[in-house]
């Protein structure tokens, strides 16, 4: 595969290179690998950016539902709008979220929308690299917005926050006391807390909700990329299609800001170095995974077991011997 | 230093030894490393064993209080008691849990005791590995208990029961709405739940929570290694001293029928088989940690913010040109 020319279909527009292009960051396989740098370093020279937005949410507070109401509002703006997500649960299941495109009948059909479940992958970190590398690869190819999703579990919003420029809390409207339910560090990471289905009858328990947030960020300690008035929490209905295009306002506003006082290419830079950091660590553990380093550590692991060697001896006899120590 | 007369010094009982120990094998140094490769080899040997018990609890149940007294109901037996700390918070801050012997004022006056704080390191990983290490130095020194406390934070749970033998919750009496203040996934690992502080005011609601305890354990699903009746919650006032002879008999019961059951043996290889995996795992993430490779980093990090090189492709030059690949 000529990866020039693959470049150049994906600036284009052309929305099967840009496909291609992400089964290939997938990919394990080395040479496809070596393409991969190849093609994102071609593409890197190019300085297209998008505004890169990470949106959290538990299961069960409309997020599929958000994705399409707000993606649809940006596509009637005028926008292109790219979906990605990070699912650390797919690791195990081969399951993933947005693995399921009839959940968003109607953005999957825009010709202006792109959308791309979570890669499979043995581990966060895996998944973690192949969906930063196609958020690249979807600004290449002009989208205005990526929206990446993840679910509220454990490590991954840190990794969707690592790879975004806003990042966004979709919430549910709920009882008095389920402010305990977002752990503070989430609630700390968040730009925007957007507090969904305030319509109907759950339009009140949305009110008092966003309400407690709102009370609830002012506790929180000023950021410096923040201007006056952000984070802050804002109520929407993604099934009434109210509250989305404010939102959006919201978003650009705090972009706009960032952009003029340095904080955006700041942020970006920051995130280089976090993945450049990554990226190798991964790549060290990942001389664990050839044939006959896993052939090693089995045989290895058969002594330990038995008792024949202690765990520090076996490490430094792989070390030494399988790992060019 | 002889690694052979300190070992024998260590296998005599020698405390002035077994400290010295300890702290070679705090030591990061590459010569003390080996010192200490080869001084757990000799020791692990002579294939001592304690009953190594890995407790946990937030701040505020009375963790100290509970050492003190659990650890001089031991002695009052005629059993030798060690106590190590894995304290994560230690990593940053330089302070440590247990750092303040004079929160166990008695216990640290007592012959048959033996207390080390937790071993002040950049990461948990290098904690972690310090204080299995003192663990086997200790049981190598003739301990009969060595308690293994953490503080109920995030993986230092699991880590402290990956060195142990069994794992003890500590929690206080608390409102009826206080079993989800404990993480699930600490409330399966738990072989024993003490619910401390069952004494004056606040026996009522003891009974209560080691009640809810108890219903909310009979929920999990039954694990291979426990017998009839464990997991269990019980009540103890460590101030009264009540509850504490039977929690160990407790204890005592349930090692007792994993060792005939074979199940001690094992837990105990797939524990050094996940100390060999992390050891590894460790020591070729050091190989960034030294002065050249920090150096190739740091340079490599310039260019990467300055937005001359992609994070994959400085990655790459990385591990080509500085990390053998």
């Amino acid at each position: 595969m000529d990866m020039e020319s693959l470049g150049d279909k994906i600036l284009a527009g052309d929305r099967r290179a840009l496909a291609r292009a992400i089964t290939l960051v997938e990919s394990a396989r080395a040479d496809h690998r070596a393409q991969a740098a190849q093609l994102l370093d071609h593409l890197r020279r190019i300085g297209r950016q998008a505004v890169r937005i990470g949106l959290s949410g538990t299961p069960g507070v409309g997020k599929s539902t958000f994705i399409e109401a707000f993606g649809m509002m940006l596509i009637d703006q005028g926008l292109r709008v790219a979906v990605l997500a990070v699912d650390p649960s797919s690791a195990r299941s081969g399951g993933s979220i947005l693995g399921d495109k009839t959940r968003m009948e109607r953005l999957s059909r825009e010709r202006n929308a792109f959308i791309r479940p979570s890669p499979s992958q043995t581990h966060l970190g895996g998944v973690a690299r192949r969906t930063r590398e196609a958020v690249s690869l979807c600004e290449a190819a002009g989208f205005d917005v990526v929206l990446i999703e993840t679910v509220g579990v454990g490590q991954s919003e840190t990794v969707v926050a690592e790879m975004s420029d806003l990042f966004v809390l979709l919430l549910a409207p709920a009882g008095g006391d389920e402010l305990q339910g977002v752990k503070r560090g989430i609630m700390e990471m968040a730009d925007l807390i957007l507090v969904n289905k305030a319509d109907g009858d759950l339009k009140p328990a949305a009110m008092r909700t966003c309400s407690d947030y709102t009370g609830a960020l002012r506790l929180l300690r000023k950021r410096p990329q923040d201007p006056d008035g952000f984070p802050r929490a804002m109520m929407v209905s993604a099934h009434e299609g109210s509250g989305l295009a404010e939102a959006w306002t919201q978003m650009q506003a705090l972009v706009d800001w960032r952009r003029e006082n340095g904080h955006w290419d700041r942020r970006r830079a920051e995130q280089a170095l976090y993945w450049f950091d990554q990226e190798v660590r991964q790549a060290l553990l990942a001389r664990l995974e050839t044939p006959r380093a896993r052939a090693a550590m089995a045989a290895l692991s058969d002594r330990v077991a038995a008792g024949e060697i202690a765990p520090a001896g076996a490490a430094a006899e792989m070390l030494e011997k399988h790992l060019g120590g």
